[in-house]
């Protein structure tokens, strides 16, 4: 049984058969492949486009969608195998996995860190429980990864520019008041790369690399796809010559939790926030950001109120490339 | 594109074919206006009967509704155009409701005043940010108005009384712990007024005249469609004869976010509270009051269980209005 | 009119039709006895499997489940009569039961006892209002009793112990950090009376027996029935050679709401987690849990995951015994 954990643990062949797919559904196909099937979507943190392209998705295709809140509506969840459950969980993911798996044909979860221990974080626990324990096919929702959101990225991208091997990718960090989760920086190296890109990662300083599982795969795919991924703190040679630009905040992950330690590394990047000045550096490349997107703080309001800015079809993206990914998982047999 | 932000914005004529069709509803006529359509509830604040009657409403009409809780369960939103959004905000409306317009058909959104300042409030910001942005038509489920709630009224009205205009109808200020919202007074002056009936608006003390927009719409339409308007602080002349008694409590504007001032005005109408006794001054009179609803406090028990009191037929013609607006939205071209 | 508040209300042959009907919808058979209905789960706490399984169930049956969260995101309710509401509740449920009834066909609530005063809580005071006002069937997900999960129960030992008539059954209590609600053991102890088994109920000390209503009721139904009731502080007497085992724990009543003076009792049962140890006293016992359940605090590991262990088949259950019970009360006249 597959799940959708990761594009990781997906081929380029089989990743491009779902963006077919989506394409597909972008221009009006249908299908009933959930037809008395239904998905629990199981959130841990708030949500608003995810939640709703998940359920309007399900329900187009036929099926029934549950949206459980996991803080506040359930009960808090343990996950670690041979515990004693005497501090605040009330059930162990062995049981919620099991049961949860009588009633619905597929579970999609959001579970982002807590912002504690990367060591702990970085093995995704609670997605991996829950999959190792559920009988039906698990999907991630944003944990580490946000595997979702690198296909409607991906989408977007061959929308806009047709076949993106060996186009210049500019994954760059942008300024945000909290430190926040690696996940979708994550995603970006992984899909980037898995497609042949060239990767110009900007950071404002070496420790915003991103966890060394994700730089070693996506230097890994692109030794098998011929891209490249090159990591630099030069904001010119940046964005110089880049057909898209993805912006993105993390926080270091050297001081993943005891965030006071990271100030003046952020501070190198308090200019980094995308101007009209550095996309005319690029080759009239094409911008984005997953959304919620802090306007003037991350990108110049003329910057995302222009032609080149395609974080909205991103987003409409979603709804598509989760229903081919259902569609996928809800099929096997 | 249309929308459904105040029945100010809807002809007398437009309004009644609204009425018609959910009369038309409540008497068994069937529409699947909504096949294959959905519509996103935003819910800034707490609701029961709104955000039931609009999910069993879609899914009457075939169409499908997905809640949600803009407070806790999705990101703080920002609708000022140009800020640097380095607070708390994470999103802008001009996102959300583009992204939202590209999943759904219809943008149904409740969100009350913040009770900090109403020069800002009575721009109604976020709903009008919301129909500026989205594609798709935005429908009013109660911000500084609440134009749901006033269908369910005259529709509660117009079978109880027949043809309204002409008809005596008293808006009470009644007594309650807390300064609310002015949405439903606005509310019930607009239909009453549009509909021509002669308004006597009963207040404690002059401060509690509602909005001038409010107060100045209203008497436009009683100028035209040949009602009356008058504010009193007198409960005889009020209730003597009166045809239709509305109840509402609500703060007053110039003490708005200052409340303590508020106290002595508000002490005059310690005795506002719904009695058999002031009923028994009235032509005979139906009463009615949007939910929730305080006993005792806003309206005494007598007068609540009496069959003059049709509170709960206007909550059950919520369903049918917003079945009829729903329909009347998505059937634009 | 017929509500599903208690099974006590019911006859032992009418809930042998409901299991029956729930087993056969565990066989593959299929209603849509809900088409053109809908149901309102009504939640004032937490849940995960209720919530799923009812809403998953009505759409099964062709109907529509509306979630409301009472605590949030409806109105704080009334559910006195003749209350003068100036304190926090904004509603009373003499309204909410009328309205939600207009757009509605059934009503499911959940409504935990506030762990108080349990004089007022045993009387159940808020779903006993709801279904005095409420003008459709309504259901108890759990409140002082837990009689969905009661089903799930008795199929699911039906199922592994064919006739349960004259078996052994225990019903033990279990440590916990928390004085918890008495709802599964008052449920646990009806069901299994009204089915004529013999009841061991096994508890540290004399102040864990249960509300006089359900010993009592669990007399009555063993008197007719055929079956025993004896309770016990023995250990050994209690697990030999039991058919059933059923752990949960509760807060001793006559500590209620002042839970200090209840510690040295429950320091009585420090060693009445079920271990293999025990369970090997008993006839190859079947062992069971309602969930949320805390490992290794009530139940240790090694029972938990061996072939005797059927809480997941219980909670899979829910989904058909509630099936049944809504089609069952959605066909009356």
């Amino acid at each position: 049984m597959r799940n959708f954990l990761s594009t990781a643990d997906w081929s380029r062949p089989e990743l491009q058969g779902v963006l077919d797919r989506a394409a597909a559904f972008k221009d009006g196909a249908t299908s009933r492949a959930l037809e008395g099937k239904s998905i629990a979507l199981l959130f841990f943190n708030p949500s608003l486009r995810t939640r709703s392209s998940f359920d309007i998705g399900a329900h187009q295709l036929g099926g029934h969608a549950i949206v459980l809140d996991a803080k506040g509506q359930t009960w808090p969840m343990e996950f670690t195998d041979g515990t004693v459950m005497d501090g605040t969980a009330e059930e162990h993911v062995r049981e919620s996995a099991r049961v949860l798996s009588q009633y619905v044909d597929l579970i999609a979860i959001r579970c982002f860190p807590d912002f504690v221990d990367w060591k702990v974080e970085r093995e995704d626990p609670l997605i991996t429980a829950f999959a190792a324990h559920a009988t039906v096919p698990v999907i991630n929702m944003e944990t580490i990864v946000h595997p979702c959101q690198e296909l409607a990225l991906m989408l977007a991208m061959q929308s806009r520019l047709g076949d993106v091997a060996g186009k210049e990718f500019l994954l760059t960090w942008v300024p945000h008041p909290k430190p926040l989760n690696t996940a979708v920086a994550n995603s970006a190296l992984l899909i980037a790369s898995k497609f042949g890109m060239n990767i110009r990662m900007l950071i404002p300083d070496d420790v915003y690399r991103l966890d060394e599982r994700y730089m070693g795969a996506a230097e890994n795919f692109v030794a098998e796809g011929g891209g490249s991924l090159k990591v630099t703190t030069d904001v010119k040679a940046a964005y110089d010559g880049a057909d898209a630009v993805y912006a993105k905040s993390w926080g270091a992950l050297p001081f993943f939790g005891q965030w006071d330690g990271e100030a003046p590394s952020r501070a190198k990047g308090a200019d980094f926030m995308i101007t009209p000045e550095k996309m005319a550096m690029t080759n009239n490349a094409v911008i984005s950001h997953c959304l919620p997107m802090r306007r003037n703080v991350k990108i110049a309001d003329a910057v995302v109120d222009s032609p080149a800015f395609m974080g909205i079809e991103e987003a409409g993206n979603r709804l598509h490339v989760q229903k081919a990914i259902m569609e996928n998982l809800a099929g096997q047999a």
